[in-house]
């Protein structure tokens, strides 16, 4: 539902196909787009008209849809994690690789403008080298309407593996060095969603470079006051929404209702929402450099130099989301694909497994499977 | 210099007597406060008409002045850190504890009106219980005027011994339990002021509440525009001083010129800053409970709730500092020191050394003198 005004709008995007199991998506659907509307991930893979599948599915079902996909030769966008355990991962990157198809782990937040403008500017040299990243977003995801399995850990639920995943993919972009070692501290206070709802994380990098990020999704406090009052997908906040979430979650009285609450945002159920305005973005970060600290708003980047100050607006896009279509059109057309492919996401997963292990065993953890964007050269899962 | 204004208001000071080793500030305390100006300590801690005594002087003095001064039966206020090394920190409590006297770690920002407080909101367990709690501050500290030793960590130069120890301070008096254990990067990446300039840290307390603190002395970005562009000392920015520090520094040219730039700022060689507007303060900070966070600024404090935003401003005070001479006061006169003795400053002083210790070792750090300041029956070092 977030990503399909982009699709709409994109000029290298023809829709043509789907898999769901509601009928109600499959009817709204053809309704809307015409072409193949498939009950199964094994009809969708041998449709002639496919050339690349976005998977959308919860998490823990990416393995088992990629797999099958990547099989049919389709290429693959695979929503942010690109699974939930390390093995899965593993052989999704695999199965892309023996088959010949491009993976990109996406959307995630290290697509929007100015996180990309910022990677540029950091690249140019203009800056000195990066030496310090601070992130922090406080947000209510913890009471939005949940699926069970969105609040059990194991399942992949919680904010580490849906909201980390984001702000380890930005500062990641925007350092550009493989990341050594992770330390962290998660919350896990709500015994009524009994998932970890906040934590702080430090991650090294190589050469002594390190990030700080602070999440909550248990918050009152929303960080969004700090992004121009605008919210993560790039439109407008309503003042008079405060504690909207809370609210909602106060007037459901089981999981199953708060399940249909939430299938009620599915395709076919309700209206996608409108293209944004503004970029979307994943709360303020803070890039120190030599010789300018760099802060991301939604607008674009202020550049704060040893002697002045300036702000560069984030390059006009025809969506938020294009950055990541235009990923996957220049990986199939061009065989250029973007930084973040199967092995990036990865990578990212794999941070988030030591944010949980470091909280749980209180210690720091190496990281073994990271991979840098800068080079040019890096293999396509 | 910073205090002064506050103790020239003070209705419960006065300022009988100083020790000073240049002329010039003696001659300029005689000349504003009459009274007993001494050349050394010893005189000092034999001066009959000093009850009490302020140390500011360099943090590695602390041990000496403090011994002295405590055999003398002088009750102290002593600046934090309360000294470099954790020996020292115990000597000095030792040494109070012998003599019977009163210490005090501060003036630090945990006397800040709005630090004070929301202790005593969250006191009241109107929201809950602590769970987590974010401060951040990007300051010019490395660029401006040092001494030598100030950019020397092995005599307490650095930012970690001046200002993570604030911040540990605050998040300190915020949580209201033991610390226990310590995770944390350091940043050094200036080779012409070869100390820590920047760190981010994360710290455990018991029953599993967290915090995490960034701070960056390289900063260009000024972290005190998200507090209503108030300083830390109280005062409006100004606007057209950006970039001030660099600006100055790059017309020094030897460790000694910039040395005597610092010492132009010393008590007989200019005005003391006027008596600031509003409450001191060091950066934002998050306090995430159960039913609300709470956001405090110079002005007071954002009550974030479950439905409802309120906002408290600070209860007015005589000067910024006053709530560390009304708790010296109180400690002297009525018994009833505030939680910031000379245990409190040495658990700070611990959590400091926590943060190199576990930059160097890429470990955890396990603290063993941590002390709360809910029990009125701490004892008073």
């Amino acid at each position: 539902m977030l990503t399909l005004p982009s699709l709409r709008v994109d000029p290298h995007v023809a829709v043509t196909a789907c898999a769901a199991p509601r009928e109600a998506s499959r009817s709204a659907f053809t309704a809307e787009f015409g072409g193949n509307a498939h009950a199964t991930i094994e009809d969708l893979a041998a449709d002639p008209d496919v050339e690349a599948v976005y998977i959308a599915t919860p998490h823990q079902m990416h393995r088992d849809h990629a797999t099958i996909l990547a099989k049919g030769g389709k290429h693959l966008l695979i929503d942010k994690p690109l699974a939930v355990s390390m093995a899965d991962a593993d052989a999704i990157v695999e199965a892309c690789d023996a088959a010949g198809v491009h993976l990109i782990t996406g959307p995630s937040h290290s697509f929007d403008q100015p996180v990309l403008a910022a990677r540029e500017m950091i690249a140019s040299g203009r800056f000195g080298k990066v030496r310090m990243i601070h992130g922090l977003n406080y947000t209510d995801f913890l009471y939005r309407p949940r699926r069970p399995e969105e609040l059990d850990t194991a399942q992949g639920g919680g904010v580490i593996f849906s909201q980390a995943v984001h702000q380890v993919d930005v500062i990641r972009l925007l350092m550009g060095t493989r990341a050594t070692h992770v330390a962290a501290m998660t919350g896990a206070w709500d015994p009524d969603r009994p998932t970890e709802g906040a934590y702080s994380a430090l991650i090294g990098f190589e050469g002594g470079a390190f990030a700080s990020i602070t999440y909550s999704g248990y918050a009152h406090y929303d960080s969004d006051v700090l992004q121009d009052d605008i919210g993560e997908l790039g439109t407008a906040k309503d003042p008079a929404a405060y504690g909207k979430a809370r609210k909602a979650l106060a007037t459901v009285s089981s999981p199953e209702e708060e399940a249909g609450l939430k299938s009620t945002r599915t395709y076919g159920a309700s209206e996608a929402p409108p293209l944004a305005p503004h970029a979307e973005h994943f709360g303020p970060v803070i890039v120190s450099c030599d010789r300018a600290d760099l802060r991301l708003t939604p607008k674009g980047i202020e550049i704060w130099g040893d002697t002045e100050k300036d702000f560069i607006p984030a390059p006009p896009e025809p969506s938020p989301r294009a950055a990541v279509l235009e990923g996957l059109y220049h990986a199939i057309r061009s065989g250029q694909p973007p930084a973040q492919s199967g092995g990036w996401g990865r990578a990212s997963l794999e941070i988030c497994h030591a944010i949980l292990e470091s909280a749980e065993t209180g210690a720091f953890v190496g990281l073994k499977s990271q991979t840098q964007h800068q080079s040019k050269e890096e293999p396509v899962a």
